[in-house]
């Protein structure tokens, strides 16, 4: 084994190999070739075998010796984060948001367009694309590797956005085809609850925890799943939807919200409105709060029952308020539930479901890394 | 590599071996060295030298030639299942059950023991022991290499049953304890729900699948998961309880039918009854069923919605009466799931947790073959 042809299919063993290698060089330290070889247990011929051709590929990158090592100081390498670009981009009710990130996730570039909620689904498609043109502006289309599409809604496998609950004009739009026309390399779109629970294992609150349950707590209620360490997306990726289901509480919980904000009609327009009175003690929204967590915690008390997770994860517009609303739901989850998991709130602004298309974007880019298939 | 010590720790490489070997032979085709080398994609030296090991071991056995073989026939090897023995029991609200059978959990010998309902702790361990002895009768103690337990009642890690419902003066025993004082080698203890859900993906209606929800509609209503084709059991064991929470229906299902059994008094007694009186065209049995089914339907339908399961098993007591239960619960749950599973009843009479708790011993035996500590 010694050069491979540009291109050419890696074998099966040699896949292994460069993946292990790969895992190993995703880590925050350079490694010398003793170490990588140490570490993924293969022989020294074949850790530089691999590194040769991962080099090549522009995969790798060798970084400068470390300083004051005696005799001749080994060669060091780590993964070359910089050789391609992900992009990740969040259509939802009302904002596009768009961002462009190296192969590590971090963030170089974005873009956010706000959309009235009243948007038609051109009206809305036409905000997606002048968001990702901002976003990409500076960045040569063919860099970006791969694509991820958080959008509201049901998905399918190809891209089409299946049935949408809060926006009903956008059931039936093909938004991976829509995606695929503006940008290189291969798109994958997926529901933004189901990303934005990815974003906290891999970013987040939740990088710790093998069992997830993410709460979104906002306009829109809604829930996305990790199981044993992996997104869980059911036999036909419509997994979570327990909100569909009246007696959980969902669909009722932010009219208590509502009849308050309609109550107290105020110039000051939006939900913060009701938080910042419970902050100051106003005993109307703190009912109207207390109402709200009663309806979502019985949903959220289905969820830990039926998967006991480690963690459940708030997130969405309302968790910015946590302050006046995790005490009374921990209350709530503690009259319902067998054993009450750890609840932390989303430290992510709004930017947590991008973040997690731009990890659905770097799954893409890791299985064809190790087919060996890119660039 | 050649000969190895016996009891000798294998290497990683060599259990990686092995266990792909033994995989391999696990179906019911015996293999050549030739297949197995083939199927392994192990070199014909380390699979001879694998092969070797296994027969000294006793988890291989040599099976006749091919008849109608031209030349020297080449020898065939197919796993052993008669090497041991492995032990499964029951211990539930009205019964002890104990399965003995052989490594691939072909019954052997079996035992059942009734208890009434009302029995305390003391008297159903009796009941176990006297059950497990008998069970045992013919098969010397050090056969069993491993024995699972299945009981009412939520575990934990050690064996000992932290919560029971059904049966509180259950609560607090540790069953791991009392049956490593019964048979030689590792016991391990688990829910009974859970169990019958991996008997059903191991030997029942659910092999196919890899998402299923197995549903337990009997005097007892609860859930077992089965999650990307492994048993789901949560941070802390205490997954599939959804049937706590009031407002999944499971709490007053139940007494849709008890009231109609305690309007219309008889002689015969029990739930059967009830099915019996729908399958006549009995118009209160019917209602009965059908408000049993309502209750039963909203968790059962809280649990699709969360999981999107590819198939949803119903076992338990009323399983049996499928033919007046499954129709009402398709609707119920065409009513307020998105996209209803498919449904199958289980097919095993109520030997199905007991199955479960052989496929649990089964499963430590398997993790103790790879790791090469036994026998």
């Amino acid at each position: 084994m010694s050069e491979q042809p540009a291109g050419g299919d890696l074998s099966r063993l040699r896949q292994l190999n460069a993946s292990a290698v790969l895992r190993e060089l995703r880590g925050d330290q350079p490694l010398t070739l003793t170490e990588l070889s140490k570490r993924t247990r293969l022989s020294r011929a074949s850790t530089e075998d691999v590194a040769r051709d991962l080099l090549g590929r522009g995969w790798l990158t060798e970084v400068a010796p470390a300083s004051g090592s005696v005799g001749r100081p080994a060669r060091r390498y780590r993964f070359n984060a910089g050789a391609g670009r992900l992009l990740g981009i969040d259509i939802g009710g009302h904002k596009a948001l768009a961002l462009v990130t190296d192969l590590d996730g971090e963030v170089l570039n974005q873009s956010r367009i706000e959309i009235p909620a009243d948007a038609g689904r051109r009206e809305r498609l036409a905000a997606l694309d002048r968001c990702v043109a901002r976003a990409l502006a500076g960045t040569s289309g063919g860099q970006i590797w791969a694509t991820g599409v958080a959008t509201t809604g049901l998905v399918d496998g190809t891209g089409k956005v299946m049935l949408s609950d809060s926006l009903p004009e956008w059931t039936g739009v093909d938004l991976g085809a829509h995606v695929r026309r503006l940008v290189p390399g291969p798109v994958r779109v997926e529901n933004d609850c189901k990303l934005a629970a990815l974003a906290e294992t891999w970013r987040g609150v939740a990088r710790y925890a093998k069992d997830v349950v993410f709460l979104l707590a906002g306009v829109r209620t809604g829930a996305g799943l990790i199981i044993d360490g992996k997104l869980h997306r059911g036999f036909a990726n419509w997994s979570g939807e327990i909100g569909a289901l009246p007696a959980a509480g969902w669909q009722q919980a932010p009219e208590h919200l509502i009849t308050w904000l309609q109550d107290t009609a105020s110039a000051v327009d939006g939900f913060e409105r009701v938080f910042v009175a419970a902050r100051a003690g106003d005993q109307g929204a703190l009912a109207a709060i207390e109402g709200y967590v009663r309806d979502l915690a019985v949903g959220a008390s289905a969820l830990v029952l039926t998967l006991d997770p480690q963690l459940v994860v708030i997130g969405g517009g309302f968790s910015r308020s946590a302050d006046v609303m995790v005490e009374p739901l921990r209350r709530e989850l503690d009259r319902w539930c067998l054993r009450t998991p750890e609840i932390r709130v989303s430290a992510f602004a709004d930017e947590g479901v991008a973040l997690g298309a731009v990890r659905l974007a770097l799954d893409e880019v890791e299985s064809t890394i190790t087919t060996g298939l890119r660039p």
